[in-house]
């Protein structure tokens, strides 16, 4: 038992001795969100902060990833997207880089764990199947993140209640639990469900240490519970982000049987126009159906200890629920 | 505290308190599915049993609450859908029987709240947004079942993740939380997130005393967590079934952009060849994602003893998560 109580020391926590790190909170990988400044926040107030290589250049993610150990002597990890062009790339320079953690989306990452695992890099692929989760671990994946498709950005069709449940009974490897979590009562939530960590995006890409576009963050700040929107499910990736008039047109082009080719070309450079340049209206803003929980831009470091205190008292709290 | 550890008492639940029932467990309302029988097995364990009016023409339904009230004294309710051509009988029957709670689906309960409240019947909504909870709150609902997307037949677009927490937040009523839960993980997962109550549908579908065919119930045994698919999207309708040769063929219609009216046309009567007469290839297997965790044909009293055993020892366990 914890004789501190409300000094929450996860002592027996599997993911918070594998990544070592203090709490058991991983910041989601969003491509040209998470960057060098966001992770390392992440990664100094005790989560494992993660830059996405999303398609960066090699010349630009060597830098980010120069930069990172600049900001942060604690562990920080490189989410890889196995369907990028540049993934072989960020493949080489995690392994030059000495990267701690890879996390990997998009496919099974069967050579990124035999080439990086040796050098003591732990592999933890973002699945969202109970088939896809067997498969990585057989691979030798450390961990799975279980994404549910209440996430933002390239979802699945499984959602986290159904998946972190399942996926957890059917594999010995820990599982973090992704999609529709911003707060104390999510993160408990997924521990019920049987998973030992979480994966926040939507909350953080509204911290303090976020570089996207202020317009981004408002449009999250504002939004409610129907929100989002998924689109691409006839491309056969559907994406979930804020409803504008960039997902308005790509689902009336998507009703109307557009070709895929058109679609593709139509999408092409929308997230960036929405983190960099704020056009949040034109761009496509990828957000969780929990953006309606969002409501405050704050230092990381207060969104982490405020979701593992609250997490912590309502563990207490809910066993009375049952007298 | 309770006193006697391992003997749920739910002393403060207000949804215990507001149904007069032992279990915070509500059975949910499957037409064609949810019939005397289901109901009366349920609420003689402790539970909710509702019979679902769904289509029923009057005389039907009239005998099926007859037949409830024989098989058990304990409270029960009914469940009328708004949309239903036959809810205005479903809604008389309601008033002459006193049922004691009537559960709405699709659409706004003003009329039913109106008629039925001033008798002392418990009206309790399926929503599935914020906004819709909050307009039923103020049209005087006593409690809300906030559905999510993971749940089988008729979906709306949040999951139950999403839903429950934002929806616990935004009203003083107690939530019910519906959709991917079939354990006790389940169930302490939904009390994290703020409700006070849990219904279950698919686990209950395959209960020894529920009367569908048993090819629909060894669909559902069989099934994994991507087994079901939603179709009707393009109808404004989604609906979620087990995948079979109907899904994919209603899948294969959507996407040619065949019309609305044949589409319908097509769906019409598919539930009952399923349920009924045991097509579960050419008929429609409504189903939650959580079927992959269903694996037996149970009485309900041991589905709802298990469900509330393994949430009350886990509600113990996951303190010492944070130790």
């Amino acid at each position: 038992m914890n004789l501190n109580r409300g000094v929450a020391m996860f002592s027996s926590n599997r993911v918070v001795q594998l990544l070592n790190i203090k709490y058991p909170v991983v910041q989601g990988a969003m491509a040209w969100v998470a960057d060098a400044d966001l992770a390392a926040a992440v990664s100094n107030a005790g989560g494992l902060g993660i830059v996405a290589a999303g398609n960066m250049p090699a010349e630009m993610l060597d830098a980010e990833l120069i930069k990172i150990r600049r900001l942060t002597d604690k562990p920080f990890g490189l989410n890889i997207m196995l369907l990028s062009p540049t993934w072989e790339d960020a493949l080489d320079l995690a392994e030059r880089h000495k990267i701690p953690v890879v996390t990997t989306g998009a496919g099974l990452p069967g050579k990124v764990i035999e080439r990086l695992s040796p050098l003591g890099t732990t592999v933890i692929p973002v699945i969202a199947s109970v088939a896809h989760a067997e498969r990585v671990a057989k691979q030798g994946a450390a961990a799975v993140i279980a994404e549910g498709m209440e996430a933002g950005g390239h979802i699945g069709e499984i959602t986290t209640m159904a998946l972190t449940s399942q996926v957890s009974r059917a594999i010995e490897i820990p599982v973090i639990s992704a999609g529709g979590i911003a707060d104390g009562r999510g993160m408990l939530a997924a521990f019920a469900l049987g998973a030992e960590a979480v994966q926040i995006g939507t909350r953080f890409v509204c911290a303090t240490e976020s570089n996207v576009h202020v317009n981004f963050k408002k449009k999250i700040l504002a939004a409610n519970d129907r929100g989002t929107v998924v689109t691409g499910r006839a491309l056969g990736h559907p994406v979930r982000s804020i409803k504008n008039k960039f997902t308005q047109a790509f689902a009336d082009m998507e009703a109307a049987g557009v070709p895929i080719a058109d679609l593709d070309k139509f999408g092409s450079g929308k997230l960036r126009a929405a983190v960099v340049d704020g056009d949040v209206e034109n761009g496509s803003v990828m957000s969780g159906q929990i953006a309606g929980l969002v409501k405050a831009i704050q230092p990381a470091k207060e969104i982490i200890e405020e979701i593992v205190s609250e997490a912590e008292s309502l563990s207490r709290a809910i066993a009375r629920r049952f007298d």
